[in-house]
């Protein structure tokens, strides 16, 4: 068995069964090792950057790492955006990058580059595996690291020769990676902060916004008389009618102070304390108030669930004392197309057990209050800020749960950055629907032109933010990949597109046409 | 005056006055510091791979660097691809990066990450400005430091806030850094090596593949009955009747090996010492002969065209020795499509003064034999090996040479990575044609994964390297980015398409539907 084999079957061993790849030369040994293990399925993208978010896509719903397979410093370079989007949510991938054999390094051949200080970036764990007798083990270590928790991107970088030498063995998974304890005195101390007069409250993110961590987070605030708030974009919501409603922390500052204000205890739960996405002039970074202290219940090292369940028992609150979401759809749109139609048919007609991936930025703006009331499913933010994410993480969503419709609400000029998607869906097969917010514009940045105070922007400034010119057209692009796409540009043709998407199988696009909402 | 303005006026002082640029919110103060600096072109792209890759063809052409500005980590991490290809290339690359507000960092707020990390994959040159009045003077040398020699991508991130504060003023440009001198001992030792009885080969590459220094070498080589080779893939080779004809060395290893068979001394002008792009079990990395001595006549930091030129001088070199390649135009094509039938077509019609630039990979093979006797002309290769640069590298020269017309050679697959080079050209109407080999696989990997030994490849390794399920339209793709195309299934068709494209001005798009050459 040759290094590779060893590799790929020590993966299967650990559990994660998907590669999704953009291989090269160096990676061929892994890939002609895909035969010999048929438990491993590799699934191709023609870019990096769509491997690397359907990755993170996969994780949030598997709830386990999928592997990633680039080719040498490049191909790392291609998918780094959509790591660092994993490594801010937390999520884990286990992120095989090729590299030349060992010996051939030295000659500087024209792939050669410094492949672990771009991992860097994303990576705290970073191995080259030097010999194939030690590769399986470090991949055993790989999955357990990228598990975690913490949960992250473990980079394990695999030269040529150390991947065809032949005489490696799989090695053992190794044991899941034990949480930090939670602290009894800290919810004592907790519980006493939220059980008295202070304003407080619990502020939860990553994995506090699974549905059953939300009912302790509900439980809680509602025994206290405390505020429940979401960090602004969370790697995967559990929401929708049945579940417990959360209000989200908004991404202008101006707004999210608001929603802050008054506040003199902050308690995190498996998030980050709040601050501006970007810095303003003359405006604060850092949004807690003045006067409040933040602290933290559980990181991304601990177990938030324990964490809140051992709070709620502390407080008191009682199992039913949590708020639920009722059933509550709005109306089908008519007349004119717009972003806010779009998001109310999507909240009429989505489907049980639909996963949103949201990369809709300025369109999509009301997407999450029109659907608050659909039907249970599950809501995927743009968790590190690097856009580009929105189509893979709905690719590699719809890998995890094939029973599942997955709905890709995506802004055009992010769509862009990795419109491949589309092709491997295609191929694939899979569950996607993609609806494309098309308003010609960075609509984000022209809002952001004015709120960074740079008055001066003429009209060379205002064409560098300007995309439709020319227009794109989302449904060529689609059907150039070959997935079928429709336009709507009213709200009756959204409403009957849409519904007809959501009544089949198979990756639809549909371009909406609506104007921009700044 | 604020920062972002003094950086813009000190880049235009410095001759340097077109910015590829894919921007976002902490770069907001450059992008509104374009209306102040007239002179300053902003050109957009959709994708930071774009950007980079523009601004190495421009810098190919224009023989100066262009200005590229990206948005944080991810934003470089996207660019680095084609970044890598400028630096194996030596082409010389003013790259700017947003970063965070200085005061912001602190907060790790969800852009945030190491960027210095990533740059140093691509920058020995890398400069955070922290203060304003600091950010002038350290632009002017990263253009000075850029434009070389050594020619080089540096690398200057770019606070947002020192962007926007104001009281900066513009810095002077540097003066041209020196070449290193020609050394009169070694060019007198290697003209008594060329002149002696022992095999040698001048072998060029970089700006030794300009046609005044081919001139020059092979007046060295003819006089000496020495042999002429071309690295493997240059970054940019004068060529075509009228000029001096040069081999380039073969991407196989085992042609390469063939080629440099018997040589005892190798003399390397602007090129390094030839090795295997790749490993391969059992085969050499190295690829000079046992026995043969490597000489280098001038480096990247030094000066090929006065380094030859002493050198002709040495060896008794007459004006008119060297070799002039004829016009020979093959005849055009007709039946069936193939690669050659599209390679032999645009020999045939390659425009006088066109530029190409060549990302065909395994379709391109018979395209530099087919056009060797067409009008003078430019060829640009892969430098650094990193798919994805033929497009945008088509794109920077179409910016850098509005009078001349741009030839695309591309695959396929290396297409999909950059494609939306199509929307920048047609946003700005560059007039380039792209000629698309759809051969609907990745069949250099075909071909590798033999290479490599990897012969357990099964249907699941095979299914990792074809590209045609579903099957790319090429036609709707550039469609859907407003550029006009055509798909041409027979060499009548493409001969006619391709006429009509190289007549008329604007981006143009041609599908060749062709089978894999392998």
């Amino acid at each position: 068995m040759n290094g590779a084999q060893a590799l790929i079957r020590t993966l299967v061993q650990a559990g994660v069964d998907v590669c999704f790849m953009n291989p090269g030369t160096s990676e061929m040994h892994f890939v002609a090792a895909l035969d010999d293990v048929p438990e491993m399925r590799g699934v191709l993208a023609l870019f990096e950057g769509v491997a690397t978010g359907a990755a993170d896509g996969y994780a949030r719903i598997a709830n386990k790492p999928a592997s990633v397979l680039l080719h040498l410093g490049p191909g790392l370079g291609n998918g780094l955006a959509n790591l660092h989007n994993a490594r801010k949510g937390h999520v884990p991938v286990v992120n095989i990058v090729g590299d030349h054999a060992t010996y051939h390094k030295q000659y500087d051949a024209q792939l050669e580059s410094d492949i672990e200080t771009v991992a860097r970036n994303v990576s705290t764990w970073i191995r080259t595996s030097n010999k194939t007798d030690e590769l399986a083990a470090d991949a055993a270590e790989a999955v357990a690291v990228a598990a975690g928790p913490p949960a992250q991107v473990a980079t394990h970088i695999l030269p040529a020769d150390v991947s065809w030498t032949e005489g490696a063995e799989p090695a053992s998974p190794h044991a899941t990676l034990t949480p930090e304890a939670v602290d009894a005195d800290l919810v004592a101390r907790l519980a006493t902060i939220l059980t008295g007069d202070e304003p407080a409250a619990l502020f939860v993110g990553g994995r506090a916004c699974r549905a059953d961590a939300l009912v302790q987070a509900s439980r809680i605030t509602n025994t206290t008389g405390t505020k429940l708030l979401a960090e602004t974009f969370p790697t995967r919501v559990e929401r929708g009618a049945g579940r417990v409603p959360v209000e989200r922390l908004a991404y202008l500052a101006e707004f999210a102070t608001m929603q802050l204000d008054g506040l003199k205890h902050l308690i995190l739960v498996d998030s980050k304390s709040p601050v501006s996405f970007f810095a303003y002039p003359g405006k604060a970074s850092d949004l807690v108030p003045e006067g409040c202290t933040v602290h933290t219940l559980a990181g991304p090292a601990g177990d938030p669930l324990a964490a809140l369940t051992a709070l709620a028992e502390a407080v008191g609150a009682e199992a039913g004392s949590e708020t639920i979401q009722p059933v509550s759809l709005p109306d089908l749109p008519t007349g004119d197309l717009s972003a806010d139609a779009v998001c109310r048919t999507i909240g009429a007609l989505l489907p049980e057990g639909a996963i949103v991936s949201d990369e809709g930025n300025t369109s999509g703006l009301f997407a999450a209050g029109h659907t608050a009331g659909s039907p249970a499913h599950d809501w995927m933010c743009l968790t590190g800020g690097a856009i580009g994410q929105g189509l893979p993480v709905a690719l590699g969503a719809a890998v995890a749960a094939p029973d599942r419709k997955v709905i890709a609400l995506q802004a055009d000029g992010a769509a862009m950055y990795t419109l491949q998607s589309w092709w491997t869906m295609a191929r694939e097969n899979l569950d996607v629907v993609t609806v494309i917010f098309n308003n010609s514009s960075y609509a984000v940045l022209n809002m952001e032109l004015n709120r960074v105070g740079a008055t001066a922007g003429g009209p060379k400034a205002k064409e560098m933010l300007d995309i439709g010119s020319p227009n794109l057209d989302f449904v060529a692009l689609a059907r150039g990949m070959g997935v079928s796409a429709t336009r709507a540009t009213t709200a009756e043709e959204f409403n009957d597109q849409f519904a007809a998407a959501v009544s089949q199988r198979g990756p639809v696009v549909i371009e909406a046409v609506v104007p921009s909402i700044l």
